[in-house]
């Protein structure tokens, strides 16, 4: 486990350094919830910074036009050990592959009591980015290309790309059909349990700290707010110390400009017997700019689970199903559920 | 206006002093909306956090129960003049009236461009607070008495108590009918400059640093958060650089808790030729606690004006009313606009 | 200067880590003046959670209490360059000393353009921590010893401890005669360049953010309240883009717990051709709790120089005195800024 730290990793190569990024931060009440546990968000944040700088820093290396990394893709990510105030959450990232027009980077956190010296990996997530000209916005930038330590990495790297170049293209081909979910309706006249209930939503007025030197969102930030909703949604549902479990691949499809207002909403689909999966969606409206509408920037799928006094998993009480649509949503929710969890086991049967 | 500064008034009235708290901050990017006006809800958070301090340390003067005072109500206030980025703004607050179970303090903001050293009075505005006990948190505690320049000051603090609690009582009354808003509809199926085009709520899950040491949130972080949503609608009505110009009188009736998940809504009701009133609810819903459903929690009045690159007020488009209690709503609204108008022009001539 | 990067640090001496504290962040605009030149506050604030990180993990190393170290002095530290907006702050701290009760750490940072590639040293700054056992907030407790390099290193170490504690005693003496400062007269009446034109003061209420596990505020967020109050002081005199050129060394006398109320005053002293020298004061109010009155916390020096936009420093106008008071500590900081002077220059002679 120790092979995280980049340091390490650099020693025992002895080649080009990928340049690791590196840091150390001490959780505080405002990261966490009020049973003390850090927010889903606040480690997604992190570790987009993390991804952030060390792309940026490598797609700058060479001649040519200033650029900025932007947030493309993180593929599904699942959070390990819940992270408490107090300790120190290490955030080490590197880059693990380059094409022509991207950069993909490993980011690790993981958390530390600096009281007992415990020490426990909380994620490891899987970051695409793309570099922006700062002169033309729109115009992506070529990527210095690593070197790596072997050919089948290169080839496994490669793999790696095309597979989240064919679900990036879907999953915008779905984005597209502008689905617009039913805004949270009066909750007051909704039973407990049934996916209006617990359905909410949030704005929020993005500003100069929300953006990268290009005037957009940083994609943590999106991740941080809709982290936040899925929570909300959880917690309305369950009304338990609820906590993130994993997230789907997210896909940054468009862009967000600072002055956007964004509506983040959150509706459950699924509940298994201890975990609930929540689907959010990301909606950003110009404002001031009357010729661009309203549009749908990114969406994604949070999993919760619910946590007693000692911090072991509860039983979920099952979604109260309404209308045809919940029921397919909740379909589709198991199929994913499912899937999940073969994965998990025929991993798990890969490494015995 | 020299005088409202209290320091100075120590020195002429040589009297014991009504230990004015001042503090000066320079306002920061994340103060500001993207033009550079600082945000009426920050301004709002500031004078309640000034307010907070000069009362509980007031009435922690004399032997007993240690306390924290609470925000009951804010008068009326009217925002004079923009601040920007850069300026640095005093807030002075000092105690100018004490009953047995409140407290009335008056806070001044001015705004200082300390490049060109030009000052302006931003605001001036009356709140009142009542100390509760930190062992019984539904204690209130007795408030030591201040003593005054004259009979007079005493009598005039007198009727300003009796008016203000008389009408926080009919507040009271009214606030209890639980009204419920109809949540945000679907906005995309909604005409321009119609109430539902840019009805807007924002959900907000309390935390830590949002409260006092009693574990309730500031007054000032529930007006923040009002003001934002306020912003947010008269965005969406205007398209254009929109400032807070007034608040009405705000009652905080219900305090909310560390925990609670508050839903903060906003709704236009009326406009002038050259303002917008929107109407503000904040909803607490304690989400674990479920014997205690959700409440209301607090609502006001927010005027809003909107601004030219210059600064100069523009006209405002006419509210599209659609619905019955909509029509209804304006013709109320229309009722406080004069009332304001004819109470300011009542002043001005007093003036002269 | 690549040395300064713990790691590589290791490879050279393999000797037992000192386990370097990195963190990397991006600079942003809350971080920085109107101008973009990142606040020393700011960076005072990083210096000092790398170094409660890495002495606090330090300090728990061994069995026997729990404990969390706390700053207890700050030696003089210089601000060799401007850090700005986008730039990556790296954050690199180590331990080189450690006696019964105290631990010393290194800090440096150094700023990174990721557009351009160009590192730059922006502080070197030498913390002093304290542990104190979680068990028992008064109780010191043991430090782990660290190896040292060579007999030499631990005897420079040995000398640089007798100095700071010596230092640390004198201080706290002057401390303790409780000279209140004058809050800010009337500036109205002040004329420009005098001390009371430019004296300023804020006031902070200490929430649980600013705290540590212990609820006492951490060194560096009253480092960067003071650095916050002397940038006033600084832009009220000069009128230009004013930025921390140095601090004094800081003692840390008192602490000061969650709830209380911090006032921060801070008055120019000297003024020599290009430079300011502001005193700055942190007195507590424990508000709730009335068996303690205010006291003084913390005082210290912070020098600041002027800057035109092209950051070319400019000359300062001088302070005008007008009392007998004033004289004299215009006199006091005129000797501290000579001997100062005299310490770089033999420092540079040295060198060569």
């Amino acid at each position: 486990m120790l092979q995280v730290f980049g340091k390490v990793k650099e020693l025992r190569l002895g080649l080009q350094r990928f340049q690791s990024v590196i840091r150390e931060r001490i959780m505080r009440p405002d990261d966490a919830n009020i049973v003390g546990n850090v927010h889903g968000g606040t480690i997604l944040k992190m570790i987009e910074e993390a991804g952030g700088i060390i792309s940026t820093r490598h797609c700058n290396k060479q001649p040519g036009d200033r650029c900025v990394a932007a947030l493309a893709r993180v593929e599904r990510t699942d959070f390990l050990h819940p992270m408490l105030i107090g300790e120190v959450a290490h955030v080490s990232a590197e880059l693990t592959y380059t094409s022509r027009h991207s950069v993909e980077v490993q980011v690790n956190v993981m958390s530390e009591n600096i009281l007992t010296g415990s020490k426990k990996l909380t994620n490891k997530a899987t970051l695409w980015y793309v570099p922006f000209s700062l002169e033309n916005v729109d115009k992506v930038t070529d990527v210095p290309q690593i070197e790596y330590a072997s050919p089948e990495q290169e080839e496994e790297g490669k793999k790696r790309y095309e597979a989240q170049k064919m679900e990036r293209l879907e999953s915008k081909e779905r984005n597209g059909e502008a689905i617009i979910p039913v805004i949270s309706p009066d909750r007051q006249t909704k039973e407990e349990y049934t996916v209006g209930f617990s359905q909410s939503s949030l704005i929020h007025l993005v500003g100069p700290s929300d953006c990268t030197l290009h005037g957009f969102v940083h994609g943590g930030v999106t991740m941080k707010l809709m982290d936040e909703v899925a929570g909300i949604v959880a917690a309305r549902h369950c009304k338990t110390n609820i906590v993130t479990a994993s997230v789907d691949a997210i896909n940054f499809h468009r862009k967000i400009k600072k002055g956007c207002v964004v509506t983040v909403s959150g509706r459950m689909t699924f509940t298994s017997n201890k975990s609930m999966e929540i689907e959010v969606f990301v909606d950003a409206d110009p404002l001031v700019e009357t010729t661009k509408g309203k549009y749908r920037a990114v969406s994604a799928f949070f999993t919760y689970i619910s946590l007693d006094k000692d911090g072991k998993p509860l039983p979920v009480t099952s979604l109260k199903l309404e209308t045809q649509e919940e029921k397919k949503r909740f379909e589709e929710g198991k199929v994913r559920y499912l899937q999940t969890k073969a994965k998990r086991q025929a991993e798990q049967e890969r490494q015995q």
